[in-house]
């Protein structure tokens, strides 16, 4: 049922989800839902999001294990995100935007709370993991955000343009700034 | 109304903005919704975009024409939204977005259009003024999506974390890719 909300949050978004639909899509009982949700709607889509947020990290997680440069890290993670939109055929986005973008934060403090930590999650994961490859803390710190920050963007731009461009160009400003701060580190040993 | 309609739309997104809410906040009578929108809820949503992209097309020539560099006009352009962000109290995003991850574009093929021409106009004008500043042609296009994909993204994760931090890092690793390509291009002035 978690899976099956998290799929159409990323469809259609967090109002036009509805229980019924949940559902419909996971063949549970009505009667499932109430024994396993009794916080309702709100209960299942912090689950959802929390999901979204723990697939991610632990995308990231085997990306960054792969990886051998932070450069290499944001290229196998952006790519990644441009697969799956096309896969999609645009038809799907981020698991946890919509509860930002439709204010379902202003409505439930839980919810709030749920999207702070999901967007948190992320990026401190991609800075620990970008310090292990070699950049500066602080500099760590602006990659995550940015990266986050452009996926999110692509997510957006590129499945309303039906087009892979924003991906790509998001890939290519981010692995260049990578690029420049591992040379910056690399160049000063001593620090 | 259309105005009204935006501003809902970027406070609570595409499903949560209800006629009834656009005619309580604009103070329009209901017969006179009937009478400028026919094409009811669709039509409004769709001129609330057009909206939307028109003004930040504005804002993009205003910044532009002040900006001696393709820095400057970046950095500008980004610590604008950035104190939107905040003068909302982390409270708005974008107009076009909702429709975008709500999947009203699936449903309508004139909301589909109006959130593809919306980006591609904010894109358009943003590389338009790069080349215009003396970024190279497909250099600009690049950094145009990833302005526009970097701020659509800072829009969902700054909202979320209710802090400006997103804004700087986004800020910082697009104008130092803007550096980076201006150097380039300047740096062979025989082109």
């Amino acid at each position: 049922m978690v899976q099956a909300a998290k799929e159409l949050i990323r469809q259609h978004g967090y109002n036009a989800t509805a229980f019924a639909d949940v559902l419909a899509r996971s063949g549970a009982s009505r009667g499932s839902v109430y024994f396993h949700f009794p916080g309702g709607k709100t209960q299942l889509v912090v689950e959802a999001a929390e999901a979204h947020a723990f697939e991610q990290v632990e995308i990231i997680d085997r990306v960054a294990a792969e990886a051998t440069s932070a450069v290499q890290l944001i290229e196998r993670y952006v790519d990644l995100g441009r697969d799956g939109m096309i896969a999609s055929e645009y038809g799907r986005g981020c698991g946890v935007a919509p509860l930002i973008t439709e204010g379902a934060t202003q409505d439930s403090a839980e919810i709030s709370e749920t999207g702070r930590r999901a967007f948190s999650q992320m990026t401190d994961r991609l800075a620990f993991h970008f310090v292990a490859l070699g950049v500066e803390r602080a500099a760590a710190r602006v990659l995550a955000e940015a990266v986050l920050a452009g996926i999110e963007g692509a997510m957006v731009t590129s499945r309303a343009l039906r087009s892979p461009t924003p991906w790509e160009s998001v890939r290519t400003v981010l692995a260049g700034h990578a690029a420049g701060v591992s040379a910056k580190r690399s160049k000063r040993p001593q620090d």
